[in-house]
């Protein structure tokens, strides 16, 4: 078994970390995606709420963040079967605990 | 005056949050940023180190990154007389900040 050296195990762990780091940023990154897991958390949970709450943002974005955050695990899609059918978003837990990430990276924006 | 009513205050509110949040989030996002805040804190405090420690970035990009940085306010500069002139990187209280959030941040990727 090839002895791990230190430098090696070092390298490997500081990738290990800079990924999960860059992976999470990645998740949350760009304009409209942090903003979204905030909205849904204060009850903007359909596409319309979200529409007419982020102003500026086009169906085809909005539908697009939708997507990728569903994708990574931060929100879950629920089809209401009522007429017109209905789609209500929910924050994941995952969701759930990137709420004090935010917070806390709000209040360090303002330092 | 004109009586701030509830849901201006509220887009109000929600505006300023997200310019933080969006301008927190632009400061560190990126391949390189968040890993060489925390390299800078583990020592590699220089040109030369970062270059060795972050493989695959290259001195343009490494030097852009540190400018950036340092136009955020999260890094400065010190340049050392020394023959020939060294130039050590230092963390500055918000960058000192910012290591719970990147550890937490890390973390929560894992969930």
């Amino acid at each position: 078994m090839i002895k791990e050296n230190s430098s090696n195990a070092v390298n490997k762990a500081f990738l290990y970390r800079s990924c999960r780091i860059n992976g999470a940023l990645d998740a949350i990154s760009g304009r409209w995606k942090a903003l979204i897991v905030i909205h849904i958390s204060e009850g903007n949970d359909r596409f319309s709420l979200l529409k007419t709450a982020m102003e500026g943002i086009t169906d085809q974005t909005l539908g697009k963040q939708l997507k990728e955050l569903e994708a990574s695990g931060l929100i879950s899609k629920t089809i209401i079967p009522a007429v017109p059918a209905r789609v209500d978003y929910t924050l994941t837990p995952k969701g759930q605990a990137l709420l004090p990430i935010l917070a806390n990276l709000s209040e360090w924006s303002d330092m």
